[in-house]
Parts: C-alpha cells; structure tokens; sequence
C-alpha cells in the first residue's frame, strides 16, 4: 500500500508554463483559440445532464450547417472523443467489411497513416503514391478502378499539412462516384477554412477535428457521413471505442455519447462555433487566413526564403519552408530563439528535402505574421546568418 | 459552395449554461473540479513543444509516483486520448495476440462493456458472471482456468460504478499469478482514492482516466503497465489510435503523444496531481470521499432510502439506492427537481433492480453532501412523496 509515497523532488522537475501570454502558436494544431474559447472551458457540465446534451445536439446541428449540408438530405455528423486520427481511423475501423479494400492516394505523411492504420487493422489496400510536392493524380486513381474490382473504398488527404499541399478532391470524387466506390476525405486541416461542396466532391465521409480551423480545443474529432452509407456498415465495426455507428445510434437513442465526451472541449467547441459565425463563416475564415498567408509569404520573400511547393497547389493553411543551407543555420537554435521571442513554429515531416513549417490558422490576424517575420529577421541576425536567405543548392 | 450558409434560427435553440454558479455533480464522472483546474485550462500549448513535452513528463513520473511504482522496477505509465474506455480497449486491442483469449470477470455494465470490446475486436473470450450486488468470484475463475487452458488474459472492473460495488482484486490476482495469466485490472473509478498495492494484485495493466479521482477534466486515459509485457506484444496491436505500445514508444523516441494530445486536459490534469499531493494524496483524497459518503449514508437513512448493496461490499466511490415504490415518486421528476436546486444525480444503471445512483467524488465536501440530503428532503416533500421512505416489497 504504497500509493501515497509522494516524493517531494519531482517538485524541481515541474515546468513553468508563461502565465502572462502565452506563445503564439504557427502550426498545423493544437492552435493558439480565443480567450472566450478557452473561458468556455471553466465550467464543469455533467455528461448525461439534459442541459448537455442540448448543447451536443446544437454542435451537431451548427456543424452540418456550417458543411452546407442537412439531415433532410440524408446528412450526419458525429463527434468521437480522441484527436483527428482517432477519427479517421474509425471510419474505416467502422465503414470497411471484412471483404474490403481501400485505395489511398498519398503524398504525405497523413496519407501515410491512412495506410498504416489500414496494416493495422489488416484491411487490404492500395497504395497510389505522388511525390510530396505534387498533387496526388485522379487519373491514376481511374486506372487502378480500372483494373482492381475489389477497391471498395477511396481514402485522400484533403490539404496534407507535410507540405500544406491540396489534393484535388473534387476531381477524386468524380473517378470514385463513375466507378461506384466510397470516397473517404480527410479534411483535418482544411475544413472549417476552404469550402468544400460536399455533392460536387462525391463525398461520402469527411473527418476533421475540432482543434484545426472552428478554433477549438483539442480533445475530439467529428466525421460528416451519409446517413444510408454509415447505417449499411451494421456488424463491420472492429472497435467498440472506434465504432462510428455505434455512436450515432447513441446520439439517436438518448442524444448521448456513449462513453464520457471531453465536456470542457465540448463547452469550447459551442463557443468556438459561435465565434466562426460572428466572424462570417467558412469564406470570412478562409479569407482572414488568406491574408494572413500573403502577409507572411511576402515577408519571407523579403527575406529570402523559399517555399517548397509552387504557389498554385499551395494552401493558405500551412506552408513549409526550405532550410536554409548557411553553415550557421541550425533549426533547433531557430525555433529556440523564436519561441524566447513568443513564436512557435513547427518543424518539417519530409523525408525528402529539410524543411521547416509556418501555420496560419487559428486566432491568428495579418499583424502576427508580421511580427512572426520581425522575429525571424531578428533571430537570423542573432544565429549570424546571412539575409537573404543562402541556399546552396539553388 | 454553401460552407458559410449558416441558419440565424440555430440561436433560438441555443442552450444557456448557468454562468453564475456551476451545478454540482454527484455523478461516477465527469465531476466538479475545483476552478484553479478549469483555470490551468487557460491558455494554449503547443503538443510539439519543449516547454509542453515537459509537463506530459512530469504528468507521467508523478502518475508513478502516485500509483507507488517505479520505472526502475519495470512500470510505466501511457497516458491515451479518448475516454476511460479508450483506454480499457486499447489494453485489449494491444496486448492480446490472434490466438489469445480473455477471461472477463463482470458484475455490471463495465464487466459486460469488455464483452462487448472483445467481440468488436473477434477476441476470444470467457464471462464469469456474478449478481450484481455480488462481488466476482475468484474461486470460480481458478477453476475456468484449471479447465480452460486457452485463457492468456484476466480482466476484472475494481470498482463497478453500476451498483459501486468492490471487487477483489487482490485474491484475483493471486489466482491469475497461480495459472501464470496477465492481470487487466479496469480501475477507472478507483484509482486514485482507493489504494492499490499493483505488486500484492499481481497487476500487469491498470487502466483509469483523467476525469476520476485525481479530479482533472476528461480528454484522456492513463494505463498503467509493467514494461516488459507491454513490450512484448509487438506486432499485435489491431489499431493504430489505440496501439499502446506505439505511444509508449513514441514517449520514448521524443517525448511526444503520437497524435494531437488534448492539450488544456494534460494542463488541468497537471494542476489536478498538484492539488492531489497538497491534500496528502490517495489516503487523504480516499479518506475526504469516505466522509462524504458516511455524510451521505446518514442522511439517506434518515430519509428511509436503502441502499442495494450490504456495507461491507459498498465503496465509497458511488452508491445505488433502490428507487421508492411510493406511486408519487418520478426518477424523472426526482432528477429535474433536484438539477433545478443546483444538484445533478444520476441514473440507475441495472437491468434487475430498479435504482438510482449518487457520486461522493470529485470536488465535493461532507457539506455538499449534507445540502444533497436536504434538497432531496425537500424535493420529496414536493412531489407528494412519503418520507421515510416507502418500499412496499420490503
């Protein structure tokens, strides 16, 4: 009986978190959120109280309107606790009988975890593969249908933030929708911030999550799904924590989850959809992260730096930079110097080429990206590298 | 395009949250946690980053510390996302090979809820079925095992929040150390307020949440394990979200959740472990929750309800009381009434006996449980219903 046995020495190892401001986060999420989001949070709320789940059933409802979709035209959307990926990899925990195979367009590590989670789960599958600065190809899609009759599912990254390139989904849709199969999106870091007409991309599940662009916290994801499409998986599912279908019959029997939703994330997510409406929307969004992209790419370019991807396939929602190849460059002293200076960045995920990544999402406006590009300026200056940027190989 | 179509009538249907004072919660979880909890939750860390990697450290050493066990000999913690039962599933999901099977010890809704895993997963599986006001037997489970020599795992629910009834684990571990079986202890409502001797329970995984006893906020579990059986279920894992092992792993490579980590629940929970030392850990956090108990047994006895269970299997965790028989009495009127005075209770759970159940966890005080007492007094008194209470089947 030794639980009590508290050493008092770990009190030295505690990690002091900045009470006055906190950093400004340029990621792909967890984001920096309004205070009133996080203010959302200081209430505890009981998970099978009526008062709840009325606010679950308006999350649910606000969603769909927000995707521009509905319920009387066969629509759904259901929360499960976990991060994004706990969302994407419940679809086809959920979605893909026994029989199944899925084909996965990738360029990117997100992409990659599809098929993971697929080895994982021992579900046959594809693997259509484009390199990490070029759009994944519809037409290679259309000639593995082609040839391969057990594909039953089609599973693609909508804005794969390795690189912050956007995949054609729409194009996708259409080779998916004339041969018949189940078009998976993942749309972790694009919804919310890029429209997407769910009809015209022949979706049939869209998963994000609620910490990427409604600015909430993180602590669950959400899947948009056909109701008749989810409902026809009955008895497929692999997981009871992962069942998708299992959730929405318990939204539909009692308006609960099933087991015990993140209540304070919940709260924040309530709130954070209230603030996208105030804010005008998914355009009114995606335009603010728009100039906030063009702030920071016209003053990187003053400073040199280079994007990996062309500007046409890149997204206004995460850009990853090439490293400098100045002998005095090294990311870690970088992203040391920025986050002394309030700055978080985010380091690359290629395996192909150094970089490093610069988010523009969440509670972030124009003036942020300027004083983000005033504090790499400065922390350049400091590590003795030249500006502009040195690139060797350019 | 129609993201940004946005309905004005959703505000008609918008619940309001009491903003000046929080109803208590006298539920299994989520529960009241104190404000400075919620107040950890005030700011925005990021999931990659040094200063937040830091704490998820500190989180885990003093999870340890608290449990009374060490990395030195052969324990670790992996925090998960997702509920409790996330992480209950992810033991199973892990750790059980394709040839494995399950003995499930079940007097409730939390024994059965590992049924219902192991058949989403196709595990094979055997249920030792007690009443459920009857602990679990661990005669019977040495014979199942004497018989059944196929069985590689036990899994028993320590406290079962159904009745909050104990079940002994101990003499269960010893039986599952006699047939050299790993022990899966669910000690979700528990830990944390009952002590634990993991070495005298033959424990191999232990698993509860955030949300419990230690009073954070939901987001995530934490399993307890011994390092070397974790480790030795490479290749099992049937989930990628849920895969223990790659968490553990991805801990050691960097520090770092695999996935997003619910970021302000790793903050709370932090403040939460701090604020659990300060009362003078698991004996005095287990000896606060006996004195609300003890406050509230008096007073339901003055009011004549009786409780399903005998003391001497009672915890002090949660408590079923037999719903009146009085022709007067609504659960459903009961309920809303005492919510209205600012106290929200909970359901039965039973499919034998028709019951009600009160909380004595989280941040409540013999106090809260004395003004319970008094409301549901006075909420009698409203309903028309006698007091003492009437039973017409005893």
């Amino acid at each position: 009986m030794n639980n009590s046995n508290l050493a008092t020495d770990a009190q030295s190892a505690r990690p002091a978190l900045p009470a006055a401001k906190d950093k400004l986060l340029f990621t792909p999420g967890p984001l920096t959120t309004s205070l009133s989001v996080k203010q959302a949070m200081l209430h505890d709320a009981g998970s099978w109280h009526f008062e709840f789940n009325a606010l679950v059933a308006d999350v649910r409802e606000r969603l769909l309107q927000l995707a521009g979709v509905a319920r009387a035209t066969g629509w759904e959307v259901v929360p499960l606790q976990g991060s994004g990926t706990f969302g994407v990899e419940a679809v086809f925990q959920t979605c893909v009988p026994a029989e199944g195979k899925v084909a996965v367009l990738t360029n990117g590590a997100y992409g990659d975890r599809i098929v993971q989670m697929l080895k994982h789960a021992r579900i046959a599958h594809a693997v259509l593969r484009a390199l990490e600065d070029q759009p994944v190809d519809p037409d290679a899609l259309d000639q593995l249908l082609a040839q391969d009759k057990a594909v039953t599912h089609i599973a693609v990254v909508h804005c794969e933030t390795t690189t912050g390139i956007i995949n054609p989904i729409e194009a996708i849709g259409r080779v998916a929708r004339k041969h018949g199969k189940i078009h998976v999106v993942d749309a972790m870091s694009s919804f919310g911030a890029i429209p997407i007409d769910f009809e015209a991309c022949g979706i049939d599940f869209l998963i994000s999550s609620a910490n990427k662009c409604i600015e909430g916290v993180p602590g669950f994801a959400f899947v948009f799904c056909r109701r008749q499409v989810l409902i026809a998986c009955e008895g497929y599912a692999r997981s009871l924590s992962l069942d998708l279908l299992g959730q929405l019959k318990g939204f539909e029997k009692n308006g609960q989850f099933r087991y015990t939703p993140p209540t304070h994330a919940l709260l924040a997510f309530h709130q954070a959809l209230e603030e996208i409406e105030q804010e005008g929307g998914v355009a009114a969004r995606g335009a603010r992260y728009r100039r906030n992209h063009e702030t920071l790419m016209a003053g990187m370019d003053e400073l040199g730096f280079r994007a990996l991807l062309p500007a046409p396939v890149q997204s206004y929602i995460i850009t990853a930079f090439r490293t400098p190849a100045d002998p005095q460059f090294s990311f870690e002293a970088f992203y040391r110097q920025l986050s002394d200076r309030g700055f978080i960045i985010y380091p690359g995920k290629l395996t192909q080429v150094d970089t490093f990544r610069i988010g523009n999402i969440g509670r972030l406006f124009p003036s942020d990206l300027e004083q983000l590009v005033h504090a790499i300026r400065g922390t350049m200056r400091e590590m003795g590298c030249a500006v502009p940027v040195r690139y060797s190989t350019l």
